[in-house]
């Protein structure tokens, strides 16, 4: 059913101003610094189960694997032989852990055999299954790499004959879902069709009475939290845990594609839909409430001390909305993945690679009162640290969201500036595409060799007008197909204007804000660029604004400057009765994505706006 | 050092039209409706220790003990024969429960009887015996009441043979203070010294090394919630559960006014001082924090799912503000003791007197996300039901924070109408308070009859212009002294307008937004009297406002009518690029203590307004 898949990310070579070198510095960096962190911390050596003495956490083999999984794409992206060499003892060091049966698991073989698979409601046992499962499709085709494949072929069997209806078996779910979209890229991998199953098992069962984590104990709290309250076909809103139900929801799809599903399919469309319309930050953050890192209510998308939107799950919901697109051919999805991705994605993890957030505020100030795992800082891990492992396996992978493939056709889904070579039906295609996209709207996209096949060039939501070009002649329609020559060029111009956007009004917290949006990207005032603190400030929707190079960040950022009134107290005190007065300001607004990169200061990306009488 | 004393409360009988509907609807139905919420519930059968089977609960002995003293003020205040006997029967349970030691607590008695004092930190033993102490004291001069008197002074003797710094005593400290004030009362009614230098030990040995409940297990965390992280003495700001500190502080207090201890009164005021100028809603609710209902950092005070405001904390601040003008006659303690009175305690309670806030929202609509007990409408009970056992001793004793009284001086604290006997050095003065206050500014008193003494009229913080006249004739200083004959006449015009108040910038969650204030009372809009949504209204500060009568409220309420733009979307969806248009609104505005009292709607004290360019 699926009418595109991605390519592989190694088949696009990335050369824009953004992914590139977020790409770079998460090879240089990002994997570097996580290897160090999981020695560090103890990770590596916990899969000695006998001569490690420390403490070990039920999730760490997940961390561990998050990052080989990134090792994996980093040695396919570029020759490192001190990674290669790490790739390969780290995988004996987890495949030494492995089970006679097919077991593997560090913690539970070491602290607690005698309790495998009791709680599934919350030990992450298959959670820590499925990202192991996904590293070891990352490295089967590297030097190395087969055993890892084998021995998580060996545990996914072991899995497969004890969850299920049969009479020797027992029924279970992943309290934290993962392992059924691992599952189906082990299938895949593997051609091995069991895979398959179990994830369709894992998928249908779920939910269905009698409740296994019911029987576990779980409240029901606790079971809406890992969406397990109802069969998931049942669905209608995205509920509990953020990541764990856009993992699920990832699975799913997955799912309803290799089962060619449809009834499968529209749940996933209809609770992406509940997200993308009623429970997803202007950034693409998701999963708004500190109380549990989960979706709450529609319209609940508070943008300080309440607020998550925890990094994974703007990945997550990138994972999610490819796998969409790529079903349905519908451009929605790309919309979001492309506004997750280029905001509340590298929002979490800093310039230099090594500072993440767990928690994405939207507006930051010297009183905000930060709960659980929310530091307005970023850190360089954390106690659970499941955020910088995954920056390790996602921003080495970026290159295959750029395009989607048909049998005859590409997709551009984000025309940042790459090389590819991508494979159709009838051969390889090698594209050039040139720009500085998303600072600028002009794309140039080359073809280089002589092929046959349908261009299909994706105008984003936030694009109103736009202008294409092939070989010089204006086009009407984004869809360009025939027999191409090398050296064709196509010229896609999207008008790309500086926007002020208001919410609906349902979302409180935005009542009297507006932010600044400019393509896909979100922008924010950061104090360090104001002249006044970002609290005084009240921007202008009415007036101009103009582009400007970007202080301190990365050559050709742009910032956008535009028109403020500054409100100034001449009264102190809690309360007064005095109106504030207001003076002309300028407020300058750079990207989300890379505040805090300057030191620490105030950020807001709803402001305050004046309002016409 | 005490400059005034407060009166009986049964010495000024209220006539006004707030306080005295309020003091009635709490004789005829909170009372009554708390009594029988206590028997329901199990709490009164508890007090059997034996063939009581039911759940009890650590903290059950307070809330009878609450109500109860409520009954007694009850009874002072007016002869009821059914409430008499229920007096009489209870005091006759409580007081069946004491050990042959004096120990008197039906949970510990009846559960755990070999756990007596093992948990300081959390489990209310101290905190129950305070409670019964007051009602106690309340309970003394009304027939069978001196039962009860004797039994407490016998746990409290108890108290002071156990804890204390001698040989044959132990370390010990209230987790939920309140004992403190409780003991310094039972040795005024009492006269036995003993109990005010147990008061004492209380106040002076907590929080110094080692630290009593670091001993038992306790967290720093804890400490800080029960003001035991540093001697109180060395304390500046307000930290921790929000009841619990202003009854330490209100103990406090009483210690430093029957000791004389200047340095104790400064720290107190420097605490008050804190809350008041940076911890404190524009309604007088404190312990801004849903996360167990405390004081968090300075500005911290959301109007939302965030926020907190106990009717209880409010409440102890009133006791808190009456001790500390007491002791020095400064009237920034009467403006905040006014401000809380009239609103922030008021609110929590409804107008028929049976149902109750824990959490005084300052903000609520559809989308509001709640935590904890935080339900945004008013509840017949609780599990723990605090607020409605603290309304059943308040509106019974709001008289006597009417006047404050000196060897020859009376303050007029908050002149609502009322008649009122009070005593003075040399002899009774009789004054009759007629008016509509906090409804009008004229306020006319009349001395009814002759006798010699000063008489203090408070100027309130947000009257800027006053007129007074004694006899007709004008004076000058609001501090009237002499000779003074039946019938002569005090007339004090304030001058109460309608205010449009603004914020600190630093409560970020009220930039760009106003509110409403009229002599003592701050409003809200309520969305019942509106036109359209109370989010879409952004008010006019800089159009007049005018006075009308509120509808369906008890006669005489003034509602406040002025101009507002009304902001309206044509375009749909979660995030939008068209600017809201504005067109010409009214809104009317209530006084927020008097909200949700026609059937459920949203509300909203701090709203939008028009910035002026």
């Amino acid at each position: 059913m699926n009418i595109y898949k991605s390519p592989a990310f190694s088949q696009v070579h990335l050369t824009d101003p953004i992914l590139a070198s977020r790409q770079k510095t998460c090879l240089d960096t990002t994997i570097p610094s996580a290897v160090a962190k999981a020695v560090e911390t103890g990770r590596i050596n916990a899969f000695d189960l006998e001569n490690y003495h420390g403490e070990r956490h039920i999730y760490w083999d997940s961390d561990v694997a998050k990052i080989l999984e990134g090792i994996a794409y980093a040695l396919t992206l570029r020759k490192d032989e001190k990674l290669q060499k790490i790739f390969e003892e780290w995988i004996g060091r987890i495949v030494s852990c492995q089970q006679a049966d097919g077991y593997l698991n560090s913690y539970f073989s070491a602290e607690k055999p005698e309790e495998r698979w009791c709680n599934l409601t919350s030990w992450h046992e298959l959670y820590c299954a499925g990202h192991l499962m996904e590293a070891a499709v990352a490295a089967k085709d590297l030097p190395g790499g087969q055993k890892l494949f084998d021995a998580l072929c060996r545990y996914a069997d072991l899995i497969c004959d004890t969850f299920g209806p049969g009479e020797q078996q027992r029924r279970g779910w992943p309290g934290h879902e993962e392992i059924e979209l691992a599952l189906i890229k082990l299938w895949q991998a593997s051609g091995n069709r069991r895979y398959l199953e179990q994830a369709a098992y894992f998928i249908n069962d779920r939910g269905t009475e009698p409740n296994v984590f019911a029987a576990e104990g779980a409240a029901l709290e606790t079971l809406v939290n890992e969406q397990a309250d109802k069969p998931v076909r049942e669905m209608t809103e995205a509920c509990g845990h953020a990541v764990r139900a856009v993992y699920l929801f990832a699975g799913m799809a997955d799912l309803a594609g290799a089962a060619e599903d449809k009834e499968l399919l529209d749940v996933c469309e209809k609770l992406f839909e509940n997200i993308a319309s009623r429970r997803m930050y202007v950034t693409g953050g998701i999963g708004s409430s500190f109380k549990g890192e989960k979706f709450t209510a529609d319209y609940d998308l508070a943008n300080g001390s309440l607020m998550y939107a925890e990094s994974c799950a703007a990945m997550g919901l990138v994972q999610l909305a490819v796998r969409l697109f790529n079903q349905t051919g519908k451009t929605k999805y790309l919309d979001v993945l492309e506004t997750a991705l280029f905001n509340g994605v590298l929002s979490g993890i800093s310039l230099s690679g090594d500072e993440y957030f767990y928690t994405n505020y939207l507006e930051v100030n010297d009183n905000l009162v930060c709960y659980n795992s929310g530091s307005p800082v970023r850190q360089k891990w954390f106690s659970c640290s499941c955020c910088p492992t995954s920056y390790c396996r996602f921003l080495t992978q970026t290159g295959r969201f750029i395009y989607s493939v048909a049998d005859h056709e590409i997709s551009v889904n984000i025309p940042v500036a790459n090389q590819a070579e991508l494979c159709l039906k009838d051969g390889h295609v090698k594209l050039r595409i040139e720009g500085k996209y998303p600072y600028d709207g002009k794309i140039r996209i080359i073809v280089e060799n002589s092929c046959t096949f349908t261009l299909r060039l994706r105008i984003p939501f936030w694009c109103r007008s736009w202008k294409l070009l092939r070989n010089g002649v204006r086009q009407e329609t984004p869809v360009l197909s025939g027999n191409w020559q090398a050296g064709e060029t196509v010229e896609l111009d999207l008008d790309m204007p500086a926007e002020f956007l208001y919410s609906d009004p349902r979302i409180t917290g935005n009542l009297g804000r507006t932010a600044l949006r400019r393509g896909p990207l979100v922008y924010a005032l950061e104090e360090i660029d104001q002249s006044a603190p970002v609290r005084e400030l009240i921007v202008l929707p009415d007036e101009p604004v103009e582009l400007v190079e970007a202080e301190d960040l990365p050559a050709g950022t742009v910032a956008l400057r535009g028109s403020a009134l500054r409100e100034i107290f001449s009264q102190e005190g809690l309360y007064r009765t005095e109106k504030p007065v207001c003076v002309p300001a300028v407020f300058t607004a750079i990207p989300y994505a890379l505040w805090q990169n300057r030191g620490k200061s105030n950020m807001c990306v709803w402001n305050r706006y004046q309002t016409a009488r």
